[in-house]
């Protein structure tokens, strides 16, 4: 048996460290002695330096360390030196902490699907403290796996009053994750600025292309030769916020609304799949408008 | 040996025939057996109803007919009759009449390099009379081949005195396709008018996203995770018209401008000489602002 | 609305017709001359001619005609005469006949559950009459939908017993299609033979690459940069039968074997199920040991 | 600018090490502290632990170090102290020193052809010494870049003298790297011995289904839905070596053997060119029969 599969038989002893820095020399080497020196063995690291003027530096590491809930309080107050001579931002995350994740969805209830029976089979390692939906469509998927389903109806009228029921959800379940898994309800900045980077929304067009409303029916308008799905994080440009991932899908000339809107839905459950999951592990850093992604 | 490989050796016997006409029941019926009693033998044919309210007909015909050359006048004269009764659009092209293709190209070789590469293995079937270019970049290139080269330097003043030079080439050779190789100069009305559905663009971009200048650029700024290309014929509204091929090729963060554009070169490669090949092969119908491509 | 929404409407009176006979000219007049004759007006179209010393033609024609059920029995009495003269081998179906389809599965539930979804979203347009596994674990995906299903324990100590039983099933419930989504147990060359054309297998890898059992383990140890799976009709050659579609997903050397089959399940899932969805719109001509498919 | 942007107009200045040990916790923190010690600056790394029994760890690092080259052995002498103490095995290369490339070609160019474009256009940093051939076809195409073209005709009656002859050129041109771009003899192994994980082929299959020889014939018989190239490491397991690439196209019944050829040096140029490029910047590590490649 490898070492690491060992390791991973521990998985309160899996932790994660992802750095943001200004880039100067010695930083791997500093992080790397740092992690060393307090017994983790690193598994895994990614590192990425802006190739621009901002000169920025950003790592990820993944982590073993034998009893590591006893250490991290020690750990994360060693780190606070080394942070502030290097003038990092950084976040420490522990594997036996799941995200709370919350899924928002409408009528199309393909994604809910795809990201449930993802958690299922044990590939997205998150709880599921609730579903939220403006229709009652998913009820009866989502109840029989034992997780509250929430019908709010709501439309742009009624925005604030609905946003309020849910903010109260997302605060009594605690929720670090919010997916919008083709809800098709816009959120107002308010909502947006209470989860940085904390919002993941599955776009049906590969994206800037087909920005807004009804990108299946534009597409074939502007008869396109492939589809696609963009899955971002929301911020309050509509449609505009980091992309975390896209596909696409190669459709021809008698494919009409309803086929391209059929296919559309298999890119759209393995792109927000995969963003989802990516989130998950901590692969994700917002750097501007844009993504890095460690897979 | 199958009897489609004795067709093919006698190319002069091949012919092609388009047909767009209202749908309406016995077109098929009505065709083919006008075929079969010219003594024509079809070798492939394709059709498309459209799937909206204007319920037009479109097929394609590949077919073998001995002494084709000698038979066609008559054969032509015969059709006139059936294209009035179904109010038919067609179009008779034989395969041993080469499209005489003229390729147009700025500084940027590569589209110009696997045009001229897949002619000289024999993928293209056209005939290549002159290469023009507003840079002299390409013509070491062109001239070894025996190709005629000519150097018409270009900007948005002398627009005029420079379509009206290359307007005479394309008279003076006869031309009846018109291929941008990343050829970056816009084309004026006056010009893109004397050329319908003739004129093929290859755009570095994914359309409709980034439209207009600078699109790696842009693509970069967006972060986007997948590059593209767009091959389509040329109208008036800039990077607006019937979209012909599309492709993409994945990328992600550690991609900078420069890589993006060798990323996308590869694209733009092969989704211009798909284009070519299709157009070469008359598996191209303009239906509106779409094309329904046969292949 | 376009005339084929119409038509679409009136499922009952859509009808496809696939022939099979020696290339010689007049066969599309001929058989478009027939349609017409009957009333039959043609909505999709497609042909082959083998490009090989057999010198075969095949076509498959779908079709909109009123009142089709009142009229099929004289409409293929009435083609006796034509498939005599051409000596075609040919196959009327009726979209309103609804294929009978038996799914085989073991332990592994992701390739049944796709075809479910795809069956209730209205995707694969198939009766479900049972599901049969040697294995408990589908009984409760499989019953609450209110399909019967069916506990054979099989091994091969027992294949003939557990043969009659589902052989009996089959007669019992009029079967006319069997999937085998990861159904891990070899059928008899008797049971294969009842069912010719008729069994849709998926195997998990791109064959003939990894023929035969543990094909994520082989495929790990030989270090391949894709995996694929293989959708095919079962003959008595293990893994040999026709091919119907094949699909790949890039891996790289860090994916280890729960990996692999992890990423192999998601292209097994899309392969059967585009498979299935094209066996049930009779686009599948088998030729030899190969597949013509219309799509 | 960016740092590295700087850093890369130093290009003597560009340094690479590759590690290989057994894994044990402390190894980055040796490593990127002994570079951070020397004044390098790390570009790029990147790790990988094996996921057997065997515990392997493995790293690549691109640094940055002013000096490079008056530096150089005074680091790779420092390095032996820790290389012992952790068992590793290593390699340093410098980006001031192009590997010197041998292309072996036979009669089809295509592969070749590719290679030259690439390296034309900057994207493969090597020289090419010399091109090597059994036919005359590639001279024409390999003298006017002013790279010798030795003509050596090849069967297998006269192999070991024809092995001499190349065996004296590898020497006389100080060869580190073989190109097999479509070279349809077999090497011998005294021949392939010479030249560990140094010879690079391009099988014309999706290894390893249709290993040996006309895999496409053989794809084409066993109907195939997509057709692949595979770039390895020579062995002297014919076809067996490591893999350092796949892709595929996908093909259907129309497709005849010319067909799938001509698709298929579609997929074959771009995998072989991908792989050099990967060899040439030293991001391949070879593991037992397998590849791991940092990209």
């Amino acid at each position: 048996m490898s070492i690491f599969t060992q390791y991973y038989k521990e998985k309160e002893n899996i932790g994660r460290l992802l750095v943001k820095c200004p880039n100067k020399p010695g930083i791997v080497a500093a992080l790397s002695k740092f992690l060393f020196d307090h017994g983790a063995d690193i598994i895994e690291s990614s590192q990425y330096s802006s190739d621009d003027e901002s000169n920025m530096f950003y790592i990820r590491f993944e982590y073993y360390c034998e009893e590591l809930l006893e250490k991290r309080s020690q750990m994360e107050g060693d780190f606070l030196e080394l942070a502030a001579a290097f003038k990092m931002d950084y976040t420490f995350t522990y594997n036996n902490k799941q995200k709370r994740s919350a899924i928002f969805v409408s009528k199309e209830v393909h994604c809910l699907m795809e990201l449930l029976w993802e958690w299922q089979s044990g590939d997205l390692d998150m709880d599921i403290p609730l579903v939220i939906s403006n229709h009652e469509t998913a009820r009866e998927i989502v109840e029989p796996l034992g997780i509250p389903f929430y019908y709010i109806p709501a439309n742009k009228d009624i925005r604030e009053e609905v946003e309020a029921k849910q903010m109260e959800l997302m605060e009594e379940y605690d929720i670090d994750l919010l997916i919008l898994a083709r809800y098709m309800q816009i959120l107002t900045p308010n909502f947006v600025e209470r989860f940085p980077n904390q919002i993941i929304n599955i776009h049906h067009s590969f994206l800037p292309a087909f920005i807004g409303a009804r990108p299946y029916e534009r597409a074939y308008e502007r008869g396109v030769k492939l589809i696609g799905a963009t899955s971002h994080y929301v911020t309050n440009d509509l449609d505009e916020g980091p992309i975390i991932e896209q596909d696409i899908e190669r459709v021809d000339h008698r494919d009409n609304v309803p086929m391209l809107k059929k296919i559309g839905q298999q890119v759209e459950r393995r792109v927000l799949a995969r963003a989802v999951k990516w989130h998950l592990q901590d692969r994700i850093i917002v750097k501007d408008n844009k993504t890095i992604v460690f897979h």
